[in-house]
C-alpha cells in the first residue's frame, strides 16, 4: 500500500509519523483550552470534538468526543472503529470536498498539549521477549537455567499498577525503596540506585470480554498500539520480588507514547512470531501473522547533552504476540475492560546493541555504556531523558507513534525524615 | 463502649451484626428500583438517596447519593465520613426527633439486593499472615526455608486484577488452566483440580495520595474493611507463579463481604501487631495499634448438605497492619486511588483448625478434611458453598460484615472447543 495523500501537504511526506495511513488517537488541549479527542495528521490535529460539532463526523444519537479520553470509543468495537477511520480518511484525503470546513478544526500540534489519551482501567505487564528472558535468566541463574520451565509454554505476566501510568513527557521522579545487596546484613532505604528502562510496546484492549477467549477474537478485541517505557528499580525488585513478583520496582511510572496507532494503520506490518521448538498448547495457537514488523529505538540524553541512541531492535523479535497474551490473560476467565493495557515485556534482539534495558546493555552494570560526552552508564542517573522511538516502515510513508520520552528527576530527600 | 440503642428495634441485641454502634455502608436495589447507597441498621436498610432527597442528610452543596457506588465519599476525606456517621446516629439513635422522616427511607434488608459497594480501582494482595506463610512455605520449600529472606522486613504483595472482585452470593465458575505436575512430560489444558479459598480481609482505601506516605497517614487514608475471599487454582498457580508471581491463579474472582465495616465502627477493637524478631526499618514501624480483634471463621456447605466450620481465627493473627501494607505500597511513589482494595493475605492461627485455606487445612492434598456429611476433602468440590464470616465483640453488641459467600459452579466445557 503507497502513500495516501491528504490536503495536509505536511502529512505527505515519506518519513513523517504521521501519514494519511496512519491517523492515530490521542488527547490534546491548546493554552486555556480543556483536553479533548483529536487525531494527528501531519504537524496538525483534528480537533474531534470541533469536527463533531460542525457535523463533520456523525457515528450515532449521541457525541462521541465529549470526554477526553478514548475508552467509550473504544468500548464500541471494531465496526465503529472502522466508520470513523473511514469516515476521517474521506475528511482529510487530498481532494476532500470538506476541506474548507474541516480547516477551522485543525489545530497545529506545535501548539497543543499532549495527554494521557486513555483511562487505563489495568495495567498487565508480560516477560515475552526471549531475547530478554535469556539475558535477564543468564545473569540471574546461569546460562543453563535462564529461561523458565514454564516459559516457552506460557507468556509469563503480572498485574501492573494502572495508577502509575503517565503520558510521554511526564518527569520521573527517582524512587526510594527498600534495598538489600548480596553482601548486606540487613536491609536499608534509600533511593534507588539502579534505575533502568525496559524499551516495550503496549495494546490496549478496546471491545471488553468476559470469559476464555481465542486468539483471533483477542486480536479483534485489541483496539491499537503504544509505545511503553516501565521503569524499573532493579535494586528494589532483586530484594521484593520472590516469591510474588515484581510490586514497588515497577510502580513509581511507567510512560506511554501519546498516540495510539490502530490496527487498521499497522495492518500492512503484520508478521509471524518466531518458529517455536515446542509446540504451544491449541489455545494459545498462533492463527495468523499478529506481531508487526516496527523498528524501534532507545535514546538516552544526558542533562545538558547530546542524545545517543543506546539501542535499536524490532517489535517481530517478541515470541509471544500481543493477541496471545490478551487470550492467556482471559484464560481463567478474567473480565477484560476497554482500557487494559498490556505491556510485551523487553523488546531485545539477539546482538548486544540490540537490548532493551540498561541491565541487559550494561550486564548488570558490569560493562558500562560509553556515550558520545565520554559519560559512562550503568544505570539511569539523575537529568537522564531516556526516549523511546517506534516507526513501521512503508512504501514511501511512514506509521510513527510518537516518542516516549521522560526524564529522571532527583529522589526526594527522605520523604520520611518529617 | 456499650450497646448504642436505636428506634429500629432490631438493631438493639447483643448478637445482631448491624448495631447502631456499626453503620456498614453498602449499595442495593429492591424490586424494580435501580441500586443505590444504604446504611445497615438491624433488619433494615437506611436508603441514602430517599434521605438526602428527604433534606434528612445534607453534607454539602451537592448531591453526595447520586451514584450507585461509595468512592464520591470515600474521596472526601475523614472529616466528611465523621460528619455522615454522626448526622446517621443522630437520625437512628433512640429518641430521635426525625423517626417519623426517616421510616419512610427504611428498606427491609429481606426485600434487598446487595450489590458491589465500590467500584474497585486497583486491587493489590498482601502475604503479610506470617502462620500462613510458614504453612505454604514449609509445603513447598521445607520447614528450614519456610519464610523467604524478604518477610520480616517487608509486607510483601502482588497486584491482583480488579475487574474479578465480586460481590458476596456471586457464583464462581471454576476456570480452566495450563497444568503440569511436577511429574509430566508437558503442560495440559484442563479445569483447575486444586481450588481453594484464602480466608482475608480486605481494606479500602478512601483518601487518595500521590507520594509515599507514612503508616500513620495511611491508616488515616483507609475508609472501612471487608471481608475478602480471594479465590485461588493451587494448580495453575504452581505451574505458572515462577518467577513474577500469580497470574491466572488468581483471576477468575475475589470476592468480598457487601457492607463496608468503617474504622470508626472498629475503633474500639484496635489491638496491636505482634512483638517482633526483627526490627522494622522507621518507615513501617507500627505507630498505634492498627489491627483489630476480629473473629472469623468458614463454613463449607456442599451442595444439598449442611454447612461445617472448617477453620475459626482471628484478623489479629496478621504480622502487617492494612495500615503498613499501604505504607509500603506507596514507597516508590505508587499513586493510591479511592476505592483501592488492600488484601490483607490468607489469616491463619497457629493451631491446625485456624487455617485460613483448604492448601493448609488439608496440607496439600495429604490429610483431607472430614466433613460432617461424611464426605472428605481436600480442595473445593463443584456445588461446595464457602462462607466467610466475621464479628468483633464488643460490651453488649456484635460489629457484624455480612457474610462473603460463594458457591463453585462447574467448569464450562472447554471453552475452545468450539
Amino acid at each position: 500500500m503507497p502513500l495516501k495523500k491528504s490536503w495536509v501537504t505536511s502529512a505527505n511526506s515519506a518519513d513523517h509519523p504521521f501519514p494519511l495511513n496512519n491517523l492515530p488517537y490521542g488527547v490534546f488541549s491548546t493554552a486555556g483550552t480543556d483536553p479533548r479527542c483529536g487525531v494527528a495528521i501531519g504537524d496538525m490535529i483534528l480537533d474531534l470534538q470541533a469536527a463533531e460539532a460542525a457535523g463533520l463526523v456523525d457515528l450515532g444519537d449521541e457525541p462521541m468526543f465529549e470526554m477526553p479520553f478514548w475508552n467509550e470509543i473504544m468500548e464500541e468495537g471494531p465496526a465503529l472503529w472502522t466508520a470513523l477511520r473511514n469516515r476521517l480518511i474521506a475528511l482529510l484525503q487530498d481532494g476532500a470536498e470538506e476541506q474548507k470546513t474541516v480547516e477551522p478544526c485543525l489545530v497545529p500540534m506545535a501548539d497543543a498539549e499532549l495527554h494521557m489519551p486513555v483511562i487505563v482501567s489495568e495495567y498487565t505487564d508480560f516477560y515475552a521477549g526471549r531475547h530478554h528472558a535469556t539475558n535477564v535468566g543468564t545473569m540471574f541463574r546461569g546460562a543453563e537455567n535462564a529461561l523458565p520451565p514454564n516459559w516457552l509454554h506460557i507468556p509469563i505476566g503480572y498485574n501492573g499498577r494502572a495508577s502509575s501510568v503517565v503520558v510521554s513527557g511526564t518527569d520521573v521522579r527517582r524512587p526510594w525503596g527498600q534495598l538489600k545487596g548480596p553482601n548486606d546484613a540487613a536491609p536499608r532505604w534509600a533511593p534507588c540506585a539502579r534505575f533502568d528502562i525496559e524499551l516495550e510496546m503496549g495494546a490496549l484492549v478496546g471491545t471488553p470480554s468476559e470469559g476464555p477467549i481465542t486468539v483471533q477474537e483477542a486480536d479483534d478485541n485489541i483496539f491499537g498500539y503504544v509505545l511503553l517505557n516501565d521503569w524499573s528499580a532493579r535494586d528494589i525488585q532483586a530484594w521484593e520480588y520472590q516469591p510474588l513478583g515484581p510490586f514497588q520496582a515497577k510502580a513509581t511510572a511507567t510512560s506511554i507514547s501519546p498516540w495510539i496507532v490502530t490496527k487498521a494503520a499497522l495492518e500492512p506490518f503484520r508478521c509471524d512470531t518466531p518458529s517455536r521448538e515446542v509446540e504451544l498448547l491449541d489455545h494459545l495457537k498462533d492463527c495468523g501473522p499478529m506481531l508487526y514488523d516496527i523498528d524501534l529505538e532507545v535514546t538516552l540524553r544526558p542533562e545538558g547533552g547530546e542524545g545517543a541512541t543506546i539501542a535499536r531492535t524490532n517489535y517481530k523479535e517478541m515470541y509471544y504476540s500481543a493477541a496471545q497474551q490478551l487470550a492467556h490473560h482471559t484464560t481463567s476467565g478474567c473480565p477484560m475492560t476497554p482500557g487494559d493495557l498490556l505491556g510485551s515485556g523487553t523488546i531485545s534482539g539477539p546482538e548486544k546493541d540490540q537490548r532493551g534495558s540498561l541491565l541487559e546493555l550494561s550486564w548488570g552494570g558490569k560493562e558500562p555504556l560509553t556515550l558520545p560526552t565520554g559519560e559512562s552508564r550503568s544505570f539511569i542517573e539523575d537529568g537522564d531523558t531516556l526516549t523511546l522511538k517506534g516507526a513501521a516502515k512503508g512504501d514511501g510513508y511512514t506509521i510513527g507513534f510518537g516518542d516516549c520520552t521522560g526524564t529522571v528527576v532527583p529522589a526526594l530527600s527522605d520523604p520520611y525524615a518529617r
